[in-house]
């Protein structure tokens, strides 16, 4: 098989509803990219029946389709039925299924309910992927030879990303892998840019590498940052690399898929050096941020969330008068809170952000969106204090806060580590 | 207009690789159906040609088609040069937006790239909406009378949601909304479930609603939770409510679209009542998903991420022995820490975590996965003191402790507060 395209549907009203945000695709395809295969489209369909019109609509352009939600037991889901009717399939009980799930019931305090046998059907012919953190199991219904129109690899899996995840990485991928192996396997190598706009980067390399013909070059712009994306054979990327790191320089943050946070974590870990954070609006996002890294404890020793202006003073040792004279969204503040951390801790670099993250809490001289920024090293009598201005909504804020400090950090750290 | 189907189209080849993950669904869906509009369908696409079929397929299905992404300045991003020739129209320089481009340019201190110009460039006739928040302007393009085959509303968007959203906010969703004015408005109603399975709940009372054929019934079955949605005329759902809380009592999270966290945030304000909390596992996203609620300043006072065994020390007042004889992880550890919350913060309510997030750090006694929470609040010397066991990645392990701590503290709450 050549180059096979792989579509994926998704169906939950919830979806569209915006009820609940999709991760299946991003997870999908980034497993599936590694194996060489990539989602040539998503689609996102209601509940009911329309799935009937996704399902042709994809057979038609794909050679792998994967169909992610409703295979519940209640009666919006009918995913399996509509599948079966579609491939002209009877549903047959799978016995070893609803042992499973009468046993599931038992070990949860269940009771089982007549409808979740529903699960236990299977269209004829259909192999069975196991669910080990849910009652529906997955499908996999291989092409049919002999019959007059030629269907695609469909996958059925279950919607909730716990119990889709270990199924795929389980079955579906191993299985798609040795389907695809002996292709010439691609890299995505992400070069990420702070400082440098897109069209920018595209005049002076990404145009250049595009032209050659042998690499698929993307961009993608966020807050800040530009995503410069390029695809092709390892040994093609490793030719170029040079190029791109003379011309982009100080602008890279990170020359491998790693996030900022991982850059982090590996730069600290290499300069022998550890963070501890003091954070006011955001809340302990600092913190979550780094510490989804793994390992991300052997440089994190922890933080102080001084979110009221009593626990600035009772957790950090600020001086109340400091927050009355000043404000509690100040210079001062933010650098007490620094100092404080060092004081407090073991830490060799404090990172302090105090700010307003609104909707309310705004005056004309201090807007909602204003926040002050500390980074104190020990050893280091001089803290670097800064101040931004992101009047976006409360999330975002936070996200913005997060990456200005951590990319300050990033930048001292540089020199000692690399 | 009666009904019109709406339908999105995200472009960018960073979704399909899973390098960025899709938050425009969400959002516009919430927005849209606020005003009383359904997103039926949505589907993503490469960078490319392929968006041509996809507008194809869009326009012969939908009213109205909202497309993100690919107005950027870089050859990649070809939206705009699609949808003109694809409705024959002529682009023209539209000079008031490359002035702004110019002047944004000036602003920031980025050098004007000519390629930039192309980002000017309007389909005759377009309605432009201007981008405060970047570069590419966004573009309406109306149904035109009197051609051979009916287009619908097309909207072009910029594909960085803090581009988009602003936008959408000022234009697409009041004309829109302008548009369906007088069309009966529905309420969705989502009603949050913990510790009945969608089955149960299908059986005891979704089934007999979903019957009566005026209310929309769906189930979103996540870790620990069920969403048990309800889509009707806001008369008809008061009508019903009753039914429902009989049936479902104290297994019911929230019984409006709230979330736990915003749920928290008003039991704590309404009992007088505020929190701290000491975590180490979760890193800070129990402060963190507190913190995104508007106005939890009120009753969050702060907290401490006690990430390495010596903050654990220093910052609670934890004896160093009392973590040598049991281990970071274990029950004393964890009501010490919580206990310790209220001697260093005037807080009535204190939460604190300690875990082992993986995929380092376990042993055959205290795998990956387990975790230890404490519930202490002043005035009551008992501590509550319970074990769970996510064995999970560690993103989701975190999300299922966050949830699983502050679920606890909303049943205490529940009594008080209401």
């Amino acid at each position: 098989m050549n180059s096979p395209r792989v579509e994926i549907i998704n169906t939950g009203s919830e979806l569209l509803l915006g009820r609940v945000r999709d991760s299946h695709l991003s997870w999908l395809g980034r497993k599936l990219f590694e194996i060489g295969l990539r989602v040539t489209r998503q689609t996102t369909v209601p509940d009911g029946g329309v799935i009937r019109d996704a399902l042709l609509e994809a057979f038609s352009r794909a050679e792998i389709v994967i169909v992610t939600g409703g295979l519940g037991p209640t009666t919006d889901d009918i995913t399996r039925e509509v599948v079966a009717e579609l491939l002209g399939l009877r549903l047959e009980l799978h016995q070893e299924t609803l042992n499973r799930i009468q046993e599931r019931c038992l070990k949860r305090g269940f009771v089982f309910q007549d409808r979740m046998s529903r699960q236990a059907m299977v269209p004829e012919g259909a192999i069975v992927m196991p669910n080990d953190h849910g009652t529906a199991p997955g499908l996999h219904i291989a092409p049919t030879e002999g019959v007059s129109w030629i269907t695609p690899h469909l996958f059925l899996m279950p919607g909730p990303p716990r119990e889709l995840q270990p199924m795929a990485s389980a079955y579906v991928i191993p299985y798609l892998a040795g389907l695809v192996s002996g292709k010439e396997s691609h890299e995505c190598r992400i070069y990420k840019v702070v400082g440098m706009g897109e069209s920018l980067l595209e005049a002076s390399v990404g145009l250049e590498l595009s032209k050659r013909g042998d690499i698929e070059v993307g961009y993608c712009a966020r807050p800040n940052e530009v995503d410069f994306r390029l695809i092709a054979p390892k040994a093609i990327l490793d030719e170029v690399e040079p190029l791109i790191l003379a011309i982009v320089g100080d602008h890279l943050v990170s020359d491998d898929t790693g996030s900022m946070e991982e850059v982090l974590v590996n730069y600290l870990r290499e300069a022998g050096a550890t963070l501890a954070t003091a954070e006011s609006c955001t809340g302990g996002a600092i913190a979550d941020s780094i510490t989804d890294v793994a390992g991300s404890s052997d440089v994190f020793l922890g933080g102080y969330i001084a979110y009221s202006n009593e626990c600035k003073s009772r957790m950090l040792g600020l001086d109340p008068e400091l927050i009355r004279k000043h404000g509690a969204v100040s210079a001062e503040v933010v650098e007490g809170m620094a100092r404080g951390v060092l004081d407090k801790t073991s830490a060799s670099h404090a990172l302090a952000v105090t700010g307003i993250a609104g909707p309310g809490g705004g005056t004309p001289e201090k807007p909602v969106g204003t926040v002050w920024l500390a980074l104190a090293s020990r050893g280091d009598d001089k803290t670097i204090v800064w101040k931004e201005n992101f009047p976006m909504d409360r999330i975002t804020f936070k996200q913005m806060v997060v990456q200005s400090a951590l990319d300050r950090l990033r930048k001292r750290l540089k020199g000692s580590a690399r």
